[in-house]
């Protein structure tokens, strides 16, 4: 491995998530370009190469070309362009993909961008295709296994093997409540119990309604800068790349090895890490992918913040609450931010830059720093694809 | 800028392009991968980012998330995992991306797949999402705008300003088809004469039948490595990356300044000269885009190979044949060789490392090389996308 160019993200905005019928993809990418730009101090103009986050376009949103609508809109046409796509961790592809070419000397500036828009023309296609999101033959077409079974036969082994309880979960989603009640962009502002959750609709037993993420529309936006342009751009704070993992897994879950956890959610993880040169216990919090309430605790063990089997434990102690070893999720998480598919990645990313810059309005929200490192956690399918970023002040 | 690390091409493979009804999107995928890997003399698993290239997943063919089905299916869990998308250009997005690894010292070996199914499922579906590749609410839905016709726009301001003829176009065919027939990956190996192209239906005025290329299935793998790691592998003839050029351009073609060339051609050509540090005149031979015959014309003038208007004069000199000033298209093209979208960038990249290595084993294509120097020029939409690569051995 070769010395990386440093990396810093010099700005971030994002959109207000929801259900955004008032506006369409261009406007709603807009929302979070433009706060980006000002952050940085930069012009659109500026931006030499874009990779945006996206994944139902042309099918449940009627763009195909996202990038290069959203693109002239938001006076980005020039710059390099592309779509990446990985599924829930579109992302984080975005940010990797944002970050390469800055870190390769390609270009200075670039910019991630996610978004999506779930619930504009057609819910229903995109709940059928997110069903396609592992084998579609073999799984999804024989098999019937839609997106929330897929994550419901994780929470039955978990709960086989390590007594993990409905109620558990259940406080999963009572803390992404209670945060996301805290956050002005989050999409789910209203706090529940953990009644309100057992009470709820069953899925795919034993994920409940509250068990889930919702549909949602948003759209998120990171600037990336090589080391000379932050300092050109006199940044106050700059936030610096420390390390980025990626890794993928089997296609098909009957090929996995178990279902007690993600095996790229830890080889991710590992690489980063190691990239980072940091130990999990040096990360001050983080953001991880719930979009069930069983891959939190699922996150918790992968990501090595506590042994195999004690996710459970450092949940009901409120260790990964503000105040605890490590707080998670305290934007709210996908579970009540919301979980806009293509910007979730880029909205963890603009999570950890304003918690690490320690600059969030919402003061309640703002996790007490140590080291100055926060880690984001995007899965893609399940456990198809993962990606850990590390961001240092 | 920085100094890049340098990034070379160690490995190549290309699937039978045509209507590929035989097999899955894996087993095609395969037919590419595993030759690249022998070429390379690398095994699957030492492979450790893999961007793929396609467009119509989980639309005109089945599967949503085909990099993490084809990447099991080819051996490939485990490596960091994406798909990029560019439209037309989601090849060489895909060969940026895996180069953007290797060259930002995260890894030592990457590859860029690009596969493409067409004629699956719903051809009917693929012609209509192809048709919205541009800005789907105004051009396409409100006008009707397909995309034969969008390029029909610039065949007619081509053929007005510079006295461009329907025979001029003609012969790009004629062209690709004479070169397409010697080599045995193309699609169409049929040898057609002017006369059968001025004959055939037409598509969108001037355009007909033979000025377009045809709906062809495909996939195409390119393995990247550092030089260290190219050392170590002994690659007796190792092509480099000398440089990338991207732009884009504006969703609407009713943004465009004119429409007798692509700005965004001109802007990534240009970035890609700068990068390698050389001009136009040094390129041995070229691969370009020429998903309708008025297209070549245009890369000609776009790309610097002859003057603004001069381009019909290159073609009618027969300078774009072998033993001419600069060899275009001599695997036959996207027209003749075929154009299964996300592959053709990637399947470009093969083109030019077979013909810089000169190891074609159909001689007769084989282009007389003086500086060892090869373009690839490859456009997403109608110049919405577009990235220029520069291979050197």
């Amino acid at each position: 491995m070769a010395d990386l160019r440093k990396v810093a993200v010099v700005g971030v905005g994002n959109s207000k998530f929801g259900i955004r019928n008032d506006v369409n993809v261009s406007e709603l990418t807009f929302e979070a370009v433009k706060p980006s730009l000002e952050d940085a101090g930069l012009a659109a103009k500026d931006i030499q190469f874009v990779a945006l986050g996206s994944v139902g376009a042309g099918a449940w949103y009627e763009e195909l070309l996202p990038a290069v609508v959203t693109g002239e809109y938001c006076g980005l046409t020039g710059a390099g362009l592309m779509r990446v796509e990985a599924a829930c961790a579109s992302g984080s592809a975005a940010f990797l993909t944002a970050y390469s070419a800055v870190a390769s000397g390609q270009c200075d500036t670039a910019m991630a961008l996610g978004v999506e828009k779930m619930r504009e023309i057609d819910t229903p296609t995109a709940m059928e295709w997110i069903g396609r999101a592992g084998y579609y033959f073999w799984e999804f077409h024989n098999f019937g296994l839609t997106f929330p079974a897929y994550y419901a036969l994780y929470a039955n082994a978990h709960m086989a093997k390590y007594g993990t309880t409905e109620e558990d979960l259940a406080l999963v989603a009572v803390k992404s409540h209670k945060y996301a009640a805290m956050n002005p962009i989050a999409h789910l502002q209203n706090r529940i119990t953990v009644e309100d959750v057992l009470s709820s609709m069953v899925i795919a037993s034993p994920l409940k309604l509250y068990d889930c993420s919702p549909m949602t529309d948003g759209a998120s936006s990171i600037i990336v800068a090589s080391e000379e342009k932050a300092r050109e751009l006199r940044i106050d704070t700059p936030v610096w790349v420390a390390g980025i993992g990626y890794s993928s897994g089997t296609a098909n879950l009957s090929k996995r090895q178990d279902f007690t956890g993600l095996e790229a959610s830890v080889l991710a993880s590992q690489r980063a890490y190691k990239t980072a040169g940091i130990t999990p216990s040096q990360v001050d919090f983080a953001e991880v992918h719930d979009c069930f309430t069983i891959a939190e605790i699922l996150a918790y063990e992968d990501l090595g913040f506590c042994a195999r089997g004690e996710g459970v434990k450092l949940l009901r102690e409120g260790q990964t609450e503000i105040g605890g070893k490590i707080p998670v999720n305290m934007d709210g998480g996908l579970k009540a931010k919301g979980h806009p598919i293509g910007a979730t990645g880029c909205s963890m990313i603009y999570e950890l830059t304003r918690q690490l810059r320690e600059e969030a309005v919402e003061k309640n929200r703002q996790v007490p720093l140590k080291n100055y490192i926060g880690l984001a956690h995007n899965v893609g399918g399940t456990g198809h694809y993962c990606y850990v970023t590390i961001l240092k002040r």
